[in-house]
This record gives C-alpha cells, sequence and structure tokens, in this order.
C-alpha cells in the first residue's frame, strides 16, 4: 500500500473518488499498478488515505465499471489489463452530424418567417411579463382558463367546433397531444391512418404500442369501405387537406365517415392542421361540429398560422374521453410556457390573429399562384385550393427531382409518402410557404413548356 | 314541401347547410312540421331550394344526430317527437370550477417569483428573436445543438454528469420527457417507484401502461432489498432530494443501487430534479457520472432553478436507449419553442445561470433558516440540506394542518404522499421557495416553543 502517494486535492471542485480513481486508473495505465494484482481492501484503503470507505467504495465501483479492476467475490479487486476501448465510459462516442439544408427547400412543413408579426409578439410578450410575476408559477395543467376561452370562441366562430373550454387541452405541438390521447384512449387499440398519409403521427401512433391498419384514398379522401373492413377502431383524418395528397374531404364523405364512428362507437381525430389556409371555396366547418361532437377528438395548432418554434397546439376532446383525461390526467403539467400561452391569448383576442391570417393568407396566395405559372402548364396540378402545399402529376417527376437536386434545390416525391408498398405516382409534393419568389421562379427551368 | 319558405342568407359566414338545418330544427320545434310527417327526399329538397344534394344531405345528418329526424331505411326521414334534452349537441356542459387559491401556500412547486431575472431574460430573448428569424422554422427534434452542448458542459461541470450533447433530449417538462422515455424503454415493463413518492411521475408511469411496485425508504433512501425482491426492470429515483422525504442518498445506497441496475440490465432514472440547492454539504454529483451512465437516465429541469412555467426539462440516454431514440423517435418535433431554447442557451453560456443560482440559493438559505427559527425548536426538522422544502415532525401534526387552514394558510402532511397504505407520520412537508417572510412568520402562532 506504500505505492499509494495519493495527495488530496481540496482547492478543487473534483471530488474525493473521483480524484482517488484518476490517481489508480492513472496508476494502472503507467503499470505502476500491475495486471493481476491485489488491490487493498476498500476498508484498509479508506483507513490509510484517511478517507471514508465509501469513497473508495465509488472509485472502485468506477473502475471495475470501466474495466481497470476486476472484482472477485469473497476475494477482492484486482488490476485487469486494459484494453484501448474498455478505458472510456459508456457514452455516445460521436456527436450527430446534422444534415446540411440544401439552398431551397420545397419542403412542406415551413413558413414564410418575414411575415411574422415580430413587433406585436415582442410587445405583447412584454407586457405580459411585467404585468404578472406570477405567470412564472404553474399554471393550469390543460392550458390557462383565458386561451382556452379565446380558442373556444375562435374555434366556434371559424371551424364551427362546438366545445366548451374545459373541452381544450392545448400542448406543446399536435405529436405532443396525440401522444397524450393515445394514453388517454387507452393501450393496445387499432388506428386507421390515410395511405399516403403524415408519417411523424403514424409513428407516434405505433410508438405508444398501437396497431395501425393503412387506408387508402380515393379522390373524395379516406376510404370508408377499406376502413369499415379494416377493423380499425380509431380513424385519424385529415379532411381539410388530407396530408399529402391535398384533398379536402367533401361533405358526403365526412358524413359517411360519422356514421362509421357513431355506429361502432368508434373515434375520429380530426386534425385540421392547414384549414386556415383555404383560398378559394367556402371552407367546410370541422367534422366535430357537424357530427356533434360525441365521437370526433379535433386536433389543431398555431405552428402554422404563425411559426413551427412556436409550440401551441390544442385538442377538443369529447366528453367520455374528458371524463377519463380528469380522472387520470389531470396531474400532467402542461407543456406551453405560460408567458406563451398569455401572448398567444392577448393576439387572438386582440383580434390580430385575424389580421395576421389575413395577411399572410395574400401572402401564399401569391406565391401559390406565381408557383403554379412557374411549372408552365406542364403538369397537372391538384391540392391548391386549401394549405401550402401543391401537388404535381407529370410523367418527369423523378427527372426533375434529380435535375433540381443538382442546383441544391430539394423537391420530394409523393412515392415516398406510401406506407406500405412505394408507389409510382409520377407526381412532386410542393411546399411553397417557405420558398422565395426567386426560389419559385427558379423552377421554371425544370418544368418545360409543352 | 310549399311549407319550405327558406331564403338563404348570404351575407353570412353560416353555411347553407347549418341554415337549413337551423330552419328544419325550428320549424320542428314550433311544430310546423309536425311528428311522423316524412320529409321531403334530399334530391328533390335540394332541387326545390336549388341547393346542392349535398347541403341537403349534412342538414339531414345533424338533425338525425340531434334527433330532430329518424332515418327508415329505404323510406326516408320522419320527423320525431323533440325531448328536450336530446336537442343539444353532445358537449361538457359545465365549465370547471377552479379552486382558489390560498392565501398563504407552503407547497413544494412554487418558486421565489421575486428574483426571477428579468431584464436579463428579456434582454436575451429580443435579442434573439430579432437576431435570427430562421429560428421560426422547426429545430432539431431533440433540442438545438447549441443548447445541448451547453447543458452537456453545465452537467459535467456541476453533476459530474458524463455524456455528450447527442445523448441529451429536451423536452417541455419532466413529465413529457418521463411519457417518451416509457415509449423509449418499451411497453409492458415493470417500475418501481419510492414510497412514499411523488404522485406526478408515478401516474404518468401507469397511464402509460406499466406495472408499478413501490418500494418503501430507510434513512438512505429507496431499499434495495425490496427492490431486488420486486421484480422491478426499472426504478425511478430521487437521489439528491428523495421527494417528499428529503433525504440526501449517500454513497454506498447510490453504490448498491447501480450493482443491481448493472446485474440485471435493468434502468434506473435518476430524477435530479432539487440537486441545484444544496446548502451545507458538499454536493454529491449524479449517479450517471459515477456508474459510468451505461443504465442510468438523467433527467433534470430548469423549472426549479428558473420557473415552473418556463418548460425546459431535459434528459440524458444511455447508448443503448439512444439507439432506439435514433431508429424510432427521432421525427418527434421538439416541445421546447426555440426562441426559449436560445434564450435559455445564452443565459447558460453567458454565465447568468450560475450567477442567478447563487443569488436565489443566497435568498432560500435564508427563508430556510427563518422557517427553522419560526418552528420554535418545537418540531424535529429534516431534509434541510438539499431542495427547497423541509420536512418538521411534531405530534400536533395534524391539529396544527387543521389550525393553520382557519387563516387560510396551507400546510401538507407527510401522510398523504404514501402510495399504498396512508401512514401516521405526525410529519408536515413545508416547501418554502413561494412565500415571503411575513408568510413564514406567521407559523410561529401555530409552532409553540416547548
Amino acid at each position: 500500500m506504500n505505492n499509494f502517494t495519493l495527495v488530496f486535492e481540496t482547492d478543487t471542485k473534483k471530488p474525493m473518488y473521483e480524484q482517488l480513481y484518476q490517481y489508480i486508473a492513472d496508476s494502472i495505465k503507467s503499470e505502476i499498478f500491475e495486471k493481476g494484482e491485489r488491490m487493498p481492501s476498500k476498508k484498509s484503503l479508506a483507513a490509510h488515505l484517511k478517507i471514508s470507505v465509501n469513497t473508495v467504495e465509488i472509485a472502485y465501483l468506477i473502475l471495475v465499471q470501466e474495466g481497470y479492476l476486476k472484482a472477485v467475490p469473497r476475494s477482492g479487486y484486482y488490476v485487469q489489463k486494459i484494453e484501448p476501448h474498455i478505458g472510456a465510459p459508456v457514452r455516445a462516442e460521436t456527436e450527430e452530424t446534422p444534415k446540411p439544408r440544401p439552398r431551397v427547400d420545397f419542403r412542406t412543413n415551413a413558413v414564410d418567417v418575414g411575415s411574422f408579426p415580430y413587433s406585436t409578439w415582442v410587445k405583447l410578450s412584454k407586457e405580459i411579463m411585467y404585468s404578472n410575476p406570477e405567470l412564472l408559477n404553474a399554471g393550469e395543467p390543460r392550458g390557462d382558463y383565458e386561451l382556452r376561452e379565446s380558442i373556444a370562441r375562435y374555434l366556434a366562430e371559424f371551424r364551427g367546433v362546438k366545445c366548451s373550454a374545459r373541452q381544450i387541452i392545448v400542448g406543446a405541438g399536435i405529436e405532443y397531444l396525440l401522444m397524450l390521447l393515445t394514453e388517454i384512449i387507452g393501450k393496445d387499440k387499432i388506428y386507421a391512418v390515410e395511405n399516403p398519409g403524415y408519417s411523424k403521427t403514424e409513428r407516434i401512433i405505433k410508438n405508444a404500442g398501437n396497431e395501425i391498419k393503412y387506408i387508402g384514398l380515393d379522390e373524395k379522401g379516406i376510404r370508408v369501405d377499406e376502413l369499415e373492413a379494416s377493423g380499425a377502431e380509431i380513424a385519424y383524418v385529415t379532411p381539410s387537406h388530407q396530408f399529402p395528397s391535398g384533398v379536402t374531404m367533401p361533405m358526403d364523405r365526412r358524413a359517411e365517415l360519422i356514421a362509421w364512428a357513431e355506429t361502432g362507437r368508434r373515434y375520429i381525430i380530426e386534425d385540421d392542421y392547414n384549414s386556415e389556409f383555404n383560398f378559394s371555396i367556402k371552407p367546410i366547418p370541422a367534422m366535430q361540429g357537424m357530427s356533434g361532437g360525441g365521437r370526433v377528438i379535433y386536433l389543431s395548432t398555431f405552428s402554422r398560422v404563425l411559426a413551427p418554434s412556436i409550440r401551441a397546439a390544442y385538442m377538443v376532446l369529447p366528453p367520455e374521453l374528458l371524463n377519463v383525461y380528469e380522472r387520470n390526467f389531470q396531474g400532467y403539467s402542461s407543456t406551453v410556457p405560460r408567458f406563451e400561452q398569455h401572448t398567444l391569448n392577448a393576439f387572438i383576442s386582440g383580434g390580430y390573429l385575424a389580421r395576421h391570417l389575413n395577411r399572410v393568407k395574400n401572402i401564399y396566395r401569391k406565391r401559390r399562384d406565381r408557383l403554379i405559372r412557374a411549372l408552365n402548364g406542364s403538369a397537372r396540378i391538384s391540392g391548391e385550393k386549401t394549405g401550402l402545399h401543391i401537388l404535381a402529376e407529370t410523367p418527369f417527376a423523378d427527372n426533375i427531382i434529380k435535375e433540381a437536386a443538382k442546383r441544391d434545390i430539394c423537391l420530394y416525391s409523393l412515392d415516398d409518402y406510401f406506407f406500405t408498398e412505394r408507389k409510382k405516382t409520377d407526381t412532386l409534393i410542393i411546399g411553397y410557404a417557405g420558398v422565395s419568389d426567386e426560389n419559385i421562379d427558379e423552377l421554371k427551368d425544370f418544368f418545360i413548356k409543352e
């Protein structure tokens, strides 16, 4: 034990066990302690160094963990030969390598950052922050009442949703709410999703341990005959602007779908994510209101209207599920910062949201028209009446993607949105909210006038 | 059909089907249409009113739904006698009634709102908002890299946590992260929780469909012998400051616990929620670092240091679970607003967090000392060395709670934190972070000097 010449430093943040660990590890690496050598017992080493047995125990534990020592029950600790790869603690060795962003990206989930109402937002949030310090403490689990009231009024006026503030749960994004919802509905259920459809939500439902049925689409949206045959208990749909096909589900299909849910006491999850951007037709009100709301869970978000990085979505629970929520989920703290909740509330109730929406709808409509012009009449366009992306069908779709990539422009194929087997659709899905006019005009080079 | 004298309004937001629905509903209620009367077919009514069949279909559907009409297959729609309670759409009739807040509340989850670094926070967030509009678009799913880097450095320096930024997942609160974590670990597992313990996390684990084992405590924290016997695969623990008992788990118990996890390839969830507030002893580093990090998931939050309403927590995944995350959960958008992420990052990396922490630790230490004085030596105090609540054992505990309530002061009993059977502990659990000095002094009236 006389070769233990360790002097503990006291003017450091490093705890004693770590100093001891380091000392022994270094001694083993430099072969001062040799392979096979028996280490002093914890008790005797502690006495020798005038430290607690605990400290030695921890140091030994780490050394065993890292492969420097081997513990032999009822005998003691022995020095191991160190293989270089064991020495390091268990950790992710490499950093993730973020994919570089393409120069121009026609993805569907971007927004026009230039039109964000900075000055209003900053002004409102500053006012709220300074005027009510109590907002620093925890608020209501489903979101503060004032915000839910504003959302209920907004939904009644613009989307025909019939609900009280009590039924609304505010949360940090549709994905979080869907996680919560699958738990409220209960485990081991059969969910139907649209195919092609939104892979993120499919993944969330699946990761929560549910079975998924993939239901095809026709020109009216999800096929209710297939749905009926699938045995699904819950259908996740995007009726305002089916993702990715862009189909707006007409009234008769909605009625069929509601009948499906009503008959079997099944549920419809109505993801109304893109409904605010309705350009040319009178918006169809939400299925939630149409059905009376007993079997429809309405889901929407402010991320599309304001910005994806503002994490504020909401769902409207039917009474049956609200009961479950109030019984078992009331304790879950809200996931949306209260300052942001109240800023959003001021933004809605002050009429800023409606004004902002009008403004961006104009910007997006112009951009969409420009995009359609840029395609030079060389593609069959659909899904252009709602939402912030269009579909463009052309026999040259695959080639266009390749050619655009050479100029660091990212375009996407509808083929990639099928869950079961990839289909050849010859169709591009082009999101235009996050790109400039100049970027759009570049597309002219790939879409050749016929 | 001649009694259909409906004229559609065009200068309203109300869709035509709703106007038609309203007209028929009113006519039935005022008995213009009589019970048993057969309605015109959808097609003929549509032709008569010069509207689409869809519109009529929807109106009829709602009328059936609400009980005004009855659909008879292959025959038509018949007017029903309306019972008053059927008329309303299915919705939560009553609003929730929020419990009024007590005048003084010694709850454990409040913070001192007065010491929040308003001016720094507002300044930093404004700078970030204006300087980088790209932050409006979606960021990295696990939280932006810069913030995770800062957290990794902070954790290494202050908590001895060994990890790379890649292993860190930032999320809107510990509860959200725990939901996500239970999904990453996989379904139908057996979890151990401390008893008494934190009811919120127990509920989250249970709601995710897992089995719970309740493990008792001794003076060192969770009992590893009971844990071993329970068959649990994952143990959720709060070693820095056990909630609610306030016990700081000593090194030897930590070593035992780590050995339990290592042997059976089990997991420890180390919730380090209160570790920043360590008043008198050298803080014990996290088990994550001590163990090498292979079997420990480290969880912590900025809610205690900054404010509960700021929803920013994080977890450190061991490599095995990181693999699962990267395979199946990468698509989950971050739940923390990016502006807030970058404000927080600037706050940490600019050294503001360390300074803020020192300042509030001083405030809290003084408040804790004042609280201990206010108890007049008439209770046995424990758990005072870490965290923002203490335990006070006195045979008069129940009576003190009753007497305080008469003056609208809310105190809590440790009895309520047992999951299985309520125990009689004669112990109060007193959170002091969210109350004023004057509030604390009021307690003198209830704790009588011996």
